[in-house]
């Protein structure tokens, strides 16, 4: 089993420009939070505020490309959004295995995002299978 | 106060060609049970299997866009994957509000998606917060 508990992973993921745009563009969400600078600022922020599922795109990338097994599969995610993202943060993301079940071929991950000034924006859980 | 508990939404959302390759441009998860049909045959499925994440960017639209407040923003989200989306697959989405928390100003929302054999393909719950 390439799994283990307590098994940690690191990686660095940048809201940039062309991945906001190249969310809207995908999703079609221009709610004015994430689309309008005043609109952002009238409710205390900095801001136009990155859409959070860019976050959850992320994982899809953590799970799919990064494990030390490719044949996975995501069964359920969980995220809470602790604070704001703006365009060109770079986020330190780490995920840590809680267990690993070997009967049920699961393995639970908890992760966070942390922008540059050591806040969490985002942190949640994901449990996937092993397909072998 | 333009939500109350047992609101209920319906939006149909396309996993199309366009949307599964534009997702693999923005977040480069290239696993083969995404990619290669073969490899995700191996595991029983008809084909390559769409990225569960693709739904929780149709979520980002269903909040931002669809809602009868644009000033809301996500809280937290879980989702759970039962039934593998194939690619070109329509999907009824359903959403329908738990409860309206006007002290806190939040709301809870529970959706399904379902595919056109009716199966559940994913479920969850999202929680927003009102803006105002």
């Amino acid at each position: 089993m390439s799994f283990k508990a307590g098994d940690n992973y690191k990686l660095t993921f940048t809201v940039s420009e062309d991945k906001y745009k190249g969310f809207i563009e995908l999703f079609n969400d221009n709610n004015p939070l994430h689309t309008n600078d005043e609109f952002a600022r009238g409710y205390g922020f900095k801001g136009k505020v990155m859409h959070g599922n860019i976050l959850n795109g992320f994982l899809s990338y953590f799970i799919g490309e990064c494990l030390p097994s490719k044949d996975v599969i995501i069964h359920s995610q969980e995220i809470q959004f602790k604070n704001p993202v703006y365009v060109n943060d770079e986020l330190a993301f780490n995920a840590t295995i809680l267990d690993v079940y070997e009967s049920v071929k699961t393995v639970e991950f908890k992760f966070d995002f942390k922008n540059n000034l050591s806040k969490t924006v985002a942190k949640g859980k994901i449990q996937i299978g092993l397909l072998k």
